[in-house]
């Protein structure tokens, strides 16, 4: 899945069709304290605007500083057609503070499989939306 | 998947298990060059020192620069049951060179889905491998 003539961009509307609709975990790179890339796995959810998954008060993705520069990968393969798609966000992630806004992600659908209540929200504003399909 | 009590940690050898029998896609995340965080899923295979993929000279993860940090990631998830888990390599990337080294992957069984040949290897060394696996 890297360049090659097998490849086709996606238009922002598939990309979006595709990260709202067609995945339920994605992964989040971004800078570890120490500097490096680093990726989590998270569940999530999306609209046009932003990607929404929730974490640990205090845990790695809960201390992402404001503002902070993250991307954000979804993809799906079928190995014996060597055939797939990704889309990739890139935006900045901030914890959701509003009350308001924490009430309401709170009674929705989205649950942490990990973390326990109460949960820090973390929202990532899309910036750029970018997607490719490999193969047939 | 984030921190929390249903949260276990994987040992190196179920790691590695992992990272080379049970996926066939992970995504690589790495700084682009504007310098912000990048992930680009890649087909690869792996042994207990790095992993290895293929992409198209002169790509974006074609001109990674010699030892570059990098973050390697492969996950399965069970939506149904909220469980699943992760592998998390870091290390550095490096564009194989050594002609016999280029030769025997030519000759192995891993194949770019998109590149077409000839294709630039990279191999990312294995310098931390960590893991864990989430719910029952």
């Amino acid at each position: 899945m890297t360049d090659g003539e097998h490849l086709h961009e996606l238009s922002r509307g598939e990309c979006l069709e595709l990260l709202q609709y067609h995945s339920f975990v994605g992964r989040l790179g971004f800078l570890a304290s120490g500097g490096g890339p680093m990726i989590l796995p998270v569940n999530y959810l999306a609209d046009e605007t932003s990607v929404v998954f929730c974490t640990a008060p205090g845990s790695e993705l809960g201390r992402l500083d404001d503002a902070a520069p993250v991307v954000f990968e979804v993809d799906d393969s079928r190995p014996l057609e060597h055939s797939g798609w990704s889309v990739v966000v890139r935006g900045v992630a901030r914890a959701v503070t509003d009350p308001d806004e924490v009430e309401a992600l709170n009674r929705g659908p989205l649950r942490s499989w990990a973390a326990t209540p109460p949960v820090q929200w973390m929202r990532v504003t899309i910036q750029e939306i970018t997607g490719r399909r490999i193969g047939r």
